[in-house]
């Protein structure tokens, strides 16, 4: 890499992120991009947060001084009641129990730091969120997959996975990380019964469940199912981890893990040499956007606006492509649809569409290299993430329409 | 640990930081505190910073959504122009050498993620900042300590260190980490001739040097010294960081730091899995405070207090300190003064200290264990660090004369 510089294995392994490079692609005059998972920031409740900075005149001097690791406490208080509401967990978590983070990324960083050693072996569903893989990658991970359908992770095929990871690396797996709720990429929710049955396989093979949940507020049509960690009770094996990121704005980096004391005490141990803790001044304004009530109107106001976009979406899919073309089930929540482009390759799709001037992430982005895989490899070659939030309903109409276009102009066998 | 979780071999020994665990016990009514090393909360901008929140009504949708990596472009712009200053490194960093993290801390967390393999050795500074023991210690490294004295790094001490190093563990050290003006805890400064030595002998044998600034605009008295990394000139050996934390408020948790192209680039790559970006809401908030020149004038100010506040510890601890009992040099900024103990351990002392509701930090914390010590190993358990700018003068006088109590109590041989 450079005769100066000695990087780390790490370091000289580390690609730089495809959705990263691919987000460069995109960046010009009429595109239309479905690609970022971002929120819609004409949604943005940009008044009524500003409108919270008087906390940063009132509570300055605490403010502006260095936090506790565990979080800031108007806001660990705001947390607590947050995650009382049946929606969320249905109980008050124990003091011990809650960490603030930066990020849920950070989340899954720090818990990959605790738990994991070079080699170590975690399931995650195949698709899944690419910043995870890149979190417990940094902690030396890899990565056995499980197959989705509709209704989630095959929660059936877990026994037979752990079987074979421990016969191909002699050890079992350390870790299930699950985006059960309107997961990313694919916008599935794992069914009630899968919930329970992967709650038993996971006391059965004793591997905590890391449950990252932070569309699960976001659910526009559908009966809620309750959260992972509000099925376990007491026990301690769910990780549970949410974030303000899509309920109220990327730009505060503040989320928190509810889980065991012990784990959080070595999640704190490992962020006071990463961070030391999150930015006092945002989780103030957050603390003050929350103590004012206004989480939840917002929260009624963009649930209303991305149920209009995803059903824009769902309307142009099926008006503009043909059924030969593309399957997909339409999301009841979350940011996403996940098409299933039959028989294409969605890297060859893809560069086709930015000439049209539309954009999505390929399949593959959401799965491990196979290099990295343990026990039966899966990719996700035929498929394409399409976010919802982040365009304007005439631009998701006339995306989809270019998305057509692109879909049968394109060569079926590349 | 326990047997559900099976933490990482790092978990496993990763034990509290003894400097958190030691404010737990000084957290009572009556305590002066010079343990913690804190910026004087009044002295914090709160008013100012305050009016600065207007940034988030009007560029809310930029400010609420995620941000890149390499920083928020208005802060990017502020810190090329801060960096330019004679103060600083007296010249603009090009585009690629800039990255913002979230405090300094993550600075180094990254460049260990990005150029150390566990059991790499790092040459530290004895004594040295606990915090970079902690996160280098994450990425798995093992220390070389090389002596100070009232001029910071004894440099011409480093060959035969980097001897021993390759003796004992048979590879080079990786990286030399510096505080070298106003050091935490010994507040020394790094005499210029040591800096160009402490440059040759890096050339020399390729080890990269990170010289860590937090403290280098608080000079009160005494000539300024250029930076290393300005002296360095086109060199790509030295990566420089800073941070907001000590020239505004450490509750922002903004940092940058300076360095070649190909580092930043690597960092960026671990901190996409790390925290995937700092927040925007606060980048954009100092953006705002430093648009409005308000950071200069709030300099002048915080020197002109923190002078005080270290001379009239300098006259405390004259006035009541016996010369048998300690010797220190008086520091020309920062934060802290370095006391040896003249023949007593600084724990023992400690603990006498907290009875007379008196609290320091023990030398012993700013040294690596002694097994994790590569070479001749150092340890301080004579030495005591003692922040100035925390307390207010009152406290300090008296803060000094129940330390002057202690000394002379104490049994001098426990």
């Amino acid at each position: 890499m450079d005769s100066l510089f000695r990087f780390s294995a790490l370091a000289e392994k580390m690609q730089p992120s495809p959705i990263r490079e691919l987000f460069k692609m995109i960046q010009r005059p009429g595109m239309i991009s479905f690609a970022g998972g971002l929120p819609d920031p004409a949604a943005f409740p940009v008044s009524a947060f500003a409108s919270c900075a008087n906390v940063l005149e009132r509570d300055g001097t605490k403010v502006l001084q260095y936090g506790a690791s565990e979080g800031y406490e108007p806001l660990r208080a705001a947390l607590f009641d947050l995650m009382q509401k049946p929606q969320a967990l249905g109980y008050r978590p124990g003091a011990e129990e809650l960490l603030i983070t930066s990020g849920s990324q950070q989340a899954v960083d720090l818990v990959g730091r605790a738990l994991l050693d070079p080699g170590d072996v975690v399931i995650v569903e195949a698709p899944t969120y690419p910043g995870t893989l890149h979190s417990l990658r940094n902690a030396g991970a890899r990565f056995a997959t499980i197959k989705c359908d509709g209704d989630g992770m095959c929660v059936e095929a877990l026994p037979e996975l752990i079987a074979a990871v421990e016969r191909e690396s002699g050890q079992r797996p350390k870790l299930i990380y699950s985006i059960p709720t309107f997961s990313n990429p694919s916008g599935a929710c794992l069914s009630l019964g899968r919930r329970q049955r992967l709650l038993e396989i996971a006391t059965k093979f004793n591997i905590p469940i890391f449950e990252d949940d932070p569309y699960g507020r976001l659910r526009f049509s559908g009966e809620a199912i309750p959260s992972i960690k509000s099925i376990a009770g007491d026990s301690p094996l769910v990780i549970y981890a949410s974030s303000f990121s899509k309920i109220l704005a990327p730009g505060v980096r503040v989320a928190w893990t509810v889980a065991d004391p012990k784990l959080i005490r070595s999640m704190v141990m490992m962020r006071q040499g990463e961070d030391l803790c999150t930015s006092t001044v945002t989780q103030a304004l957050v603390a003050e956007y929350c103590a004012k009530g206004l989480l939840e109107s917002h929260l009624e106001h963009i649930i209303s606006v991305y149920q209009t976009k995803s059903s824009a979406m769902q309307k142009a899919l099926v008006e503009f492509i043909a059924s030969e073309s593309a399957e997909w089930h339409e999301p009841e929540g979350g940011f996403f649809f996940w098409l299933h482009l039959l028989g294409r390759n969605s890297d060859e799709v893809f560069h086709r569409a930015i000439e049209e001037n539309i954009a999505f992430v390929p399949g593959h982005s959401f799965y491990p290299d196979h290099d990295e895989q343990v026990g039966p490899t899966n990719e996700g070659s035929q498929y394409a993430r399409l976010c919802f939030t982040f365009a304007n309903s005439n631009q998701i109409t006339e995306g989809c329409q270019r998305l057509a276009r692109v879909l049968v102009q394109g060569d079926k066998n590349p």
